[in-house]
This record gives C-alpha cells, structure tokens and sequence, in this order.
C-alpha cells in the first residue's frame, strides 16, 4: 500500500483530536459523558464512535474516528478518483446537537483516502444556528479563516464559497447554515494537507465553543423549541439526501449507527411551515436563503 | 397527446378517492378538519394538497392528488420508459400517521404515468404498525388481496413480494413495515390497469380503518411513544433514501411540502437503539428482518 505512513500519520492525528475534542466538551457540558463504542469493519480497519446525549449544554454529540481499508465494489471504484482495486480511508466527524435553540448546531470533518497512488484530503467545519447572531456566524468564520490563511491566503475563500455550495438544500432553497470551509482533493502535496486537516480540527472548538458558551444561558421557550425541531428537519434533509459522507457510507456497507449518530435527537416536521414576517426566524430563512461573507 | 381519455378517466378517479377518503377520515378523526392547498407546477399542471393535522386519530395525515405535464429533463428522460420527450402523470397519494403507538402507520398511491405510446400505472398500499397485533396485519393484507383477487389471482401474491422488495430499509437490514401490495408497470391494458388502481384506492380506508378503531382506545405511555418516535425514524430514513417517489420529486422540481407530508410530525434518533430481548419492540424487529405471509 502506498502512503502507508501517511495513513499511519493522519491517524494518529485524528485519534489525538477525538481524545482532547470530546474531552473538552464533556468539560463544557458539566453533565454528561461520552460513551465509547469501537466496531470491526468486515471487510478491513474499524472505528471508535463516541457518542454523548442528554447533556446540559449537548442534546447529543458525536466525535467519532474510522480507519477503514479493503477492496473497492464496482459501486465506490466507479464513483472515487485514483486506480486500483483497493482503498484505505481515515476520518473524524464530529456533529454537536445542542439542547438550547440558542446554540448553533455545529460539525467537522477531517478526511483521508487513498486508492493506489493517490491520496487526497477533505474536510471543512460548517455551523447551523436555529437564532442567528451575526457576531456568532463572523466569530467562526474568521477562526476557521485563521487556520486557513496559515497555508494560503486563497483558500478560505475558496473554501467558502465551496461550503455554502455543498451545504445547499436544494429543494427548499435555503443552504444549511451559515456554513463555514469545505474542501476536497486540492491536488497539492498530501502532508501539506496534513496540516491542513490538523489546523482545521484544531480550529473546531474555539470556533463553536465560545459562542455556545455566549448563548447557553439565553432564555428559551416552547415557540423556539419548536422552531429548533422544525430546522433540525432541514438538516435530517440535507445529510439523507444530499450528503455524500452520509449516503455513500450507507451504499458501501458502513456502520449505520456511527453514520446515522449526525441525525438530531428530536425532530418535526409541520406542513407547509412559514415564519411570522419580520421575525428572527424569517430573518434566520432569509440570509440561508442568500449566503453572506461573514470573516 | 396519447392516452389523453385514459388521463382523464384517472383523474376523475383521484379525485373522487380524495374526496371519499379525507371525508371518512376526517368523520373517524371526529376532531380536526382537512386543510386545502392547491398549487400549480410552472412546467404545466398541478395538484391539491390535503393535510390535516393534530387530530384525535391521526396526528398528522395527507390525501394529495396531482395532475402534471409537461417537458422531460434529461434526468427524467434517462429514468424513464417510453419514447419522446413529454410526460403526463397523474397520482393520488395517501399517509397516515396516527396519535397513538398502538394504531399502525399506513400509506398508499396509486399512479398513470405517459410517455409518448407508451401508459403504465403503478401503486400498492402498506403498514407500518409500532406495536404488531398479527390479525391486523392479516386484515389489511386480505382486503388488499380481495382487490387484487378481483382482477387476477396471481396479482396479490406477487404484489406482495414486490411490497416487501421496495419498502426495504437496506442499512437497517429490515423492511419499513408489514408490507401489503405494491406494482408497477405490468405491462397489460391499461384500462385494466385504471380498474385495478379504483380497486385498490377504494380498498385502503376498508383495510385500514377497522385496524384504526379497533387499537385507538387502547392504553399507551412515554415507553410507548418513544418507541413510536425511533420507528417514525426510521420511516424517515426510508422515504428520504430509498423511496424513487420522494427523490425523483425532490430532483425534479416537485412541489416539495406536498411531496415531504409524508414525513411524520415528530421523531426522535436514538444512538445504538436496542429493545430489551422477549419484548413487544424486539417482537417486531424480528417480524421486519424476515417478512411473513399474512393472507
């Protein structure tokens, strides 16, 4: 296998950040732990899934790790860039669903794949408020353009404009989010993209973590607990059908219950739901509606 | 146009269910109303939409029909059969989830599709029970099997297995419910076809009203509708992955709140789920994992 020990590298990598990521929010949160979950792949590598619910701050979280190896069906030969009939993969996702309506919904990713003599990185970090303030949407941008701009003052714009492209819920019009950075396959030097995915994860929670620290504390009640569920709707939209994470890791035989840990833990849909006009809900509609530059 | 009689035969079908089918149920119901909203496609048709929700019976039901035409997208001249480059369709959709945990779930469609010379119906109906009492699975499958006896006793029991094909939730290993009938496309006189869809419209209410009335009454709690929530999960997970009529809505520019009140009004996912073995949840699991006959 080519780039072994870059494998081996990026591993230790995300292994390192699942460590202090959940241990740190096990400190934000104050009330709940993450439980550990380590799973065998059939076909070769495995994963360590940590999930946290019914937290003070987290509804529910995961911070989870795969590294995963092994041969290629027709279906994922014909849809990955590279050649050969093999395939190795290393990952961290994490998604952060809060309790209060107040607190924006959060996620990262952090990728590896190899097939033959390629090795290509992916990634990004991306936030999903319910109540949008713009401080919070400018803080996380600008952290995250931080760790870019560390390696090539090009990318985060780049990888903005790329965010606000995936996270896009097209039949409802409306992105995601707010986004954040998505990247893929850069086609550079693979350890320099190993920085890359390091500065991306490292970046992750002093991006979330002061603006849930800013909001927790902020009043909610039965109409923004509803909104909140209506929304979290949008996002189990967007991850079961377009997520290309989530829908090529239910094709190719993966863990369920590590991919399908991204869903919310309570949801609603109401038909045909329209906010008030001039409320914050319809404001929150609007800006998805119409990506802003935020760092 | 060809088939343009035949078009029109369905339509007057449909429409005629719709009204039949969200009179009765609004009368079972006894609490709310069917709200109205027609709409109209910019390619060329339209449909009405009816949704009632937050009933006594049902929390939330939908009884649409829709006639549209128009230009085929490359996409959808891809996936279809037939010849040329227009369509007409003509479809009454119906889903039904209910109050309680202990009243099942119920869906059904029936559907004419034209392209060029070519007219083919599709449809089926099936049951999604949170708690299974075998002899309401039986009933439903024997109304069901009475529709289709009518016609040819081959049907049902080939309807039947092609139910129990589709409704398969791949990356859970289980199938979303207890199945029922579901066809398409069998390639016969289409009158006989149009025949068959009445029958099946009309053998709905019968197959799962008497379900309905009989398990309405019956006691449920927070144990009850949790499990009802997880279950309404994975109906989400199904509709939003699998099923072609959902995703070939949402690609092709369908009107996205008629096609998405198929999706419950509250759900819940739960990491790593598992019912305690011997239990009535674990019961069903079972049931779903290696479909029976019912009729």
């Amino acid at each position: 296998m080519a780039h072994e020990r870059l494998v081996d590298e990026m591993e230790r990598l995300v292994g390192g950040l699942q460590e202090e990521i959940s241990a740190a929010l096990e400190r934000a949160d104050g009330a709940a732990r993450f439980g550990s979950d380590s799973w065998e792949r059939p076909g070769g590598g495995g994963g360590l899934t940590r999930v946290l619910a019914d937290g003070a701050l987290l509804e529910k979280a995961g911070v989870n790790v795969s590294r995963v190896h092994g041969a290629l069906s027709p279906e994922m030969a014909r849809k990955l860039p590279g050649d050969g009939p093999t395939f190795a993969a290393v990952g961290l996702s994490i998604v952060l669903h809060p309790r209060s309506p107040m607190v924006p919904t959060a996620h990262a990713n952090v990728r590896l794949l190899v097939r033959g003599e390629k090795a290509w990185f992916g990634g990004g970090a991306d936030l999903t408020p319910c109540y949008l303030f713009d401080e919070d949407a400018a803080h996380f941008h600008r952290t995250l353009r931080q760790a870019c701009d560390r390696h090539d003052p090009a990318w985060y714009p780049r990888f903005k404009r790329a965010c606000d492209a995936y996270f896009h819920v097209r039949h409802r019009g409306e992105c995601r989010g707010v986004g954040g950075i998505f990247f893929e396959d850069l086609g550079g030097d693979p350890w320099r993209e190993l920085e890359l995915a390091g500065d991306v994860g490292r970046a992750f929670l002093p991006a979330w973590l002061p603006v849930a620290e800013r909001r927790r504390g902020l009043p909610w009640g039965e109409r923004e607990r509803t909104w909140q569920e209506i929304r979290r709707g949008r996002y189990v939209e967007f991850n079961l059908v377009y997520d290309r994470g989530t829908t090529f890791g239910l094709e190719t035989g993966g863990r369920t219950e590590s991919i399908l840990m991204s869903l919310p833990p309570r949801v609603r849909w109401v038909y045909d739901h329209r906010p008030e006009p001039g409320s914050e809900e319809a404001r929150l509609l609007e800006v998805l509606r119409r990506p802003r530059d935020w760092a």
